[in-house]
């Protein structure tokens, strides 16, 4: 399979891609014509076929996989591709996880490394907690895994809440050795934690997008919703450590004006928000300096830092 | 029983009241006093003990309530109660209902008219979760008639919550007939339930100040929850149901910025968050005007109106 | 006559429509054309001529009403009409009426509202000063009845003006009965006048757009000018009674930031302004759940409520 | 007679001064007492009668005119006057003027500085409007000498309208110099014009404070209206001249939020609330500076310039 | 030489213009074609070139100067030039001054200007200080005539930077009288340095752009820092005076939000930041008037204005 | 030495502290006292002398050490000391370091730590400037490892400088293993640089408040300057890793209203500007929970985190 990202001005292309989307357009001299987005692991590629009702076209949708011919042109800088040939592919000719965006890093691997932190835990209760969601609940494992951390800013992709989850934790490993009085147990599981909500806020890949419940009621909530629920059936659970475990939940967006209903009233919610917007920002960045890869200069305004930005040399 | 606000300046003074606060000083000239805050539901007034070693003047604490004897001054054109004799009194020498804050309005009455509200509900799984909070959850409902709305702001006596309760579900009422594209029994069913979650983020009365969980989690995350664990118990309470209610709840406060997690997203939930916030402006302006009701003149800068105000003649 | 809403793709159009707008353009190939956008009372829709030179198409311009032919195409999921012929239709060969968004309730009825309750004010100034306008001057009546109460937001159509004030009066009715602190005559005399000064402050449709006195000037400080030089007119208007009612009508929009000059002062100026803000919500709200009418799902971001929105199930 | 600022720690005091506030108080070990402040046009001194049934103390009020007896003492690094003796004085005993803030340029001065800049004025509209104000109308003159510009920030002194007036519009006539573009007889006598609203808005020395009109409506609004009613008066004023004008009065605060219902919609209005805005800033910094004028260091953080200040050396 | 602004639609165009940027593009039905801007000192004009492989056309770049043949047509209400031919001109075919917007006002004559205010600065180390940079120092003395006080906004022309300084210096210097407590000395020579870190902030005409040194550390600690080695040169430099001239610099966009990292601290400071403030919307509103000076309207809403505006009558 | 926190009600006091503040006042009863801040390493007393005249006060001054007795009271729930006796110390008596609060860390073993750090840096100039910083400058060292990070809030202590940078750069060093992305070098020395204006920023202790440098140019734009000066000094030393270094210290409050001139272009300057925030915060919450060291219950509004917050148990 030949991935979009390595397609080049004048390559003919050939292969079966997704369609992200498809939306129907005019000339304009009055022709009928289709815009359509097809997608691989490596990204996306713009597509348009100029000729609607030629029999070699197909009839096909978004998320659909189709076999397509055409050939790649350059447009305002950026590739295009002008689909000649569609066909729509059978299951079993291609397989899903080819087209997804994913971790650069090995979903597995990183998932042992959180159960090597969960075993770290002392406190009974938050470790049984943690088991009781990362180890014993298949449901929630699978979906956990698979899950991006965003829409579309950062993470956006399969395995990304699992890769922004042992990051925000590993660091809060860090604090809890450079600030002994931060409570270790009650921020690593704050920690692992935190973000649970988003296995159910957004839906799966391909798809990545807000459900009904994600829109109504949003992630922290959820999360800590999934957390109360979880506790009720650990033996010895106390109220204390549940309302602490909680809050850290709630107050981890920091502010208020960020949707966390509750600011931190804890120190280790404070260290969990630190955590998680330093990682998020760290991320961010790094994507932002992967896409302009091939820029020696100033790449222009970045709304999120509210100035212009560069790769450091 | 004389109440607190009909002494005047020169009175002598005596009765049981209810003990707020009691902190020590130290006066210009190095003597040792006492400042205490009685109370009792006609308002609190500002007391000295000069003579800390009478031995008229027993040992007392923080909400008791104690039988005293003293004069009445006027200091910085507020009234000043000078404790000359003191004594712990006994329970059923005084009712503690007769020294907390309390509606203006019947109770039961109040609570009679939300009854009637609740069965004008069509939707028969909204009317049985309605049904087991506010007539068969019987400690639940003792909570309710007795709560706050608020520990200092508006409604801040006994059975504000139900004052503020019937109030703004008599206005979303009203909103229903006004505006029929709005779905009456979800934003009825809202209304009522929109801030149960404070019968317990604050203590009850006399002491009516936030709980832990008050504090670490706040009404709006512990309605919703409550919400949600009530209507497991009806049957066939279906989860879409569920969802809108809870996020009626969860964006009462309309803003982020005001600790709701999420913005209105139903046009019910909008509504919601006009009437509670009217409700409670119109609660606090008329408070302001009667705590200034023999001010002819303006009563100053009011932080909560951005402005300087008076009464309207 | 055929309204533009009820068209659909493959459609032959013909009938006289009004004209909103029309732009020149020249295609990608070099080829002059003119883009046109049709009105009537159902809506707008886009147009193209592509041949400009075709003997078939009359000049014609902004605000002149046209006979077209033409067929309806779709592109971009928006309907979109390729105007083939175009005559200019002469006065009298079409209703100005039906080329205008209008409210969708009764003028006379809703007007016959507004005067009921004018009757039902006590204080004979502020009754007078409204007859003087709702009823005494002519001119006034007749504007009052067909302005909007926006150029695009909320209530942007024939009528619109005296659809919200009717609201707001009414709403401001309901909370003089469950405030009764508030002085009814001073509220729903305010209510009645609030916008007035839209009358002037947006031109007639179809322009329905600011005039140069509007722009400088504002509907609030025109509508306190006017109700200033009307209440001169009235025998014994006190000066106590215009200050109260122009201070209600200048702090409508509530917060300075809104571009009121003053902030509620007096509590009737605070429950116009919640009336005012609950109306103009409700009112968009409804207006967007109409222009997603067949979308089951979420209709996207919306600035006003700074979040995503959907249609309650 | 000898000013209140020439007083030092250890000095007997005698004279007539005005009594600028008084309130009853009760020392700590409970003997009551009188705070008084004192005023003359140098400034103010905080007294106490400590013996305040001594038959050598008279009754007086607030506003009254006293004279006293007394010696002055160091009370937290300012000084105090303890006043033993206290008695009425009669009109003619002294001259109001002594005991009030004044301007410390000359009155008359200023106002021919300002009525020569009223003869530079080409526009025949303008000229009369100015005219009719400042030189016809006698009651207005009176008034607008005497004014302050403010109650308590800049200017807030006999003849401090006056002073910023004459200094915007110097400052104006300076823009329309730098700035041809600018229309120099809009820009000065929307200069001139800008505040006259200030006479109603607060009431006459002594007690210059905001009137009933003046916190209702504000001088923005009511300045607006004085020029609308004045123009009516000048045969051949135009709408058009009259909406610019008044534009530029209601935009002069510059901003929404500061209180303009409008936004500098023409250059003029922009221009004149950049004048206004810097000679307030510059008056109120050299206020602070004449504040502390014996202080070598710096001053300590500055509301107004959300900064620390010091004298430049 | 024809200067671009003087073409009309039909107009055959020919001669030499600068490349401001070329872009490639394929038009709807496949076909590719490029986009140039062309510049000269009277503005910019939109091209086309939709024969790309045309012997006729040279290759040429961004920054180049092109010897052009082609047509003015007209596209949605602009003008737009399809290049027929394109040649690359030779040095000395053109003079670079041509091609360049540039100050309406004789850069020498601005500069003495400059240059006599220097003169009149008493204090002998500032007035060395302004010496060595503006006479000498060449280079200096270079880039300073011929740099844009912005890339876009206010000034954006060669001399731009002059311009506003002189005219920030000379309103500094009418402050000096109407506020005689300013100490002129500082405040003139802190007028004239205040944009001095502007000549490397940006690169020279005709690219006018950010440095990578502007973007990193910005003209405001980039001329504090100039001042700061300059004085060093300068013998007897108090170290007060530097630093109080480079807390003027610092400080003089007024506030942290617009990028000084200190707030006003001393009256100089303040007046320098009302100045430069000033001057800057004073220009900028210039320029709007300009850009529309055909429009006898409104102009729409302007950002930077927060409102619509148009032009006085 | 008895230190200050370890006195109780009731106890007499003696023995020397340093005077951190006096001021006189008068008693109600007019008698004149004194009011005294006395300081050591543990923290400070109120103090009053109600005898001024006792032949057994001496006379002494802020910043003098004085040899007292008297006795502890109780006054408001605070501890009040009334000083009986008072003697001025010569030096030789007392040990200025007992007097000053101290970091409870190491200050050389700290210092150790830093050193080791700046050897694991590799490229040649940044280390060559970390050298020339922190081990060849012996004034420099001498004042950073005595200086306090803040006047008030956070590090507020001798040593506390050092804490800081320390803590700041590990985290730094823990970041470059996370994200390998981030260059270590350039981090690294960001990070011990960021905040070494503060040594002039602030006088030493006792005193530890802002010199006239410190409030006209701010630590941000000193530190940059002081790297810029001290890299002219080292060979080699690159203008881009120069621009790169001052730019992170220029940015490294993160947002311009924090007082930073840039905001964060590079993600190293991005990671620095969360490092110092995060440690901020995390010791700022730390010497919260110090100071309500015996409070089991909630510790009331605390601004910086803009909600209530308490211990975690």
């Amino acid at each position: 399979m030949r991935y979009l990202k390595d397609y080049h001005d004048g390559d003919k292309a050939s292969g079966i891609y997704m369609v992200k989307s498809k939306t129907s357009g005019v000339s304009k001299n009055g022709k009928p014509f289709e815009n359509v987005t097809l997608q691989d692991k490596s990204g996306t590629i713009d597509c348009k076929i100029w000729d609607i009702n030629d029999p070699g076209i197909d009839e096909f949708d978004k998320l659909d996989y189709v076999d397509i011919k055409g050939e790649i042109t350059s447009f305002n800088n950026a590739l295009q591709l002008n689909i000649r040939r569609a066909r729509k592919a059978h299951e079993g000719e291609y397989d899903p996880a080819d087209y997804m965006p994913v971790s650069s890093r090995n979903i597995d691997e990183m998932y042992s490394e959180l159960k090597a932190l969960i075993e770290s835990v002392q406190n009974p209760s938050y470790k049984a907690l943690l088991k009781a969601f990362f180890v014993e609940d298949e449901d929630f494992v699978k979906r956990f895994k698979k899950s991006s951390a965003a829409k579309s800013v950062h993470h956006g992709f399969v395995g990304g809440l699992l890769e922004h989850t042992l990051s925000v934790t590993k660091m809060c490993d860090y604090y809890s050795k450079a600030y002994p009085f931060l409570k270790r147990d009650l921020l690593l599981t704050a920690a692992m934690c935190h973000d649970i909500g988003k296995i159910y806020e957004l839906s799966a890949f391909p798809e990545n997008d807000y459900t009904d419940e994600g829109n109504l009621l949003g992630h922290i909530v959820m999360g800590s919703n999934m957390v109360g629920k979880k506790a009720a059936k650990v033996e010895g659970f106390s109220k204390s450590d549940l309302l602490q475990l909680q809050h850290c939940i709630l107050a981890h967006h920091g502010k208020l004006e960020f949707g966390s209903p509750k600011t931190p009233a804890l120190v280790e919610a404070l260290a969990l928000s630190y955590a998680d917007d330093t990682d998020a920002k760290m991320e961010t960045f790094k994507e932002i300096l992967e896409n302009n890869s091939g820029n020696p200069g100033w790449f222009g305004f970045q709304k999120f830092l509210d100035g212009n930005v560069r790769a450091t040399r």
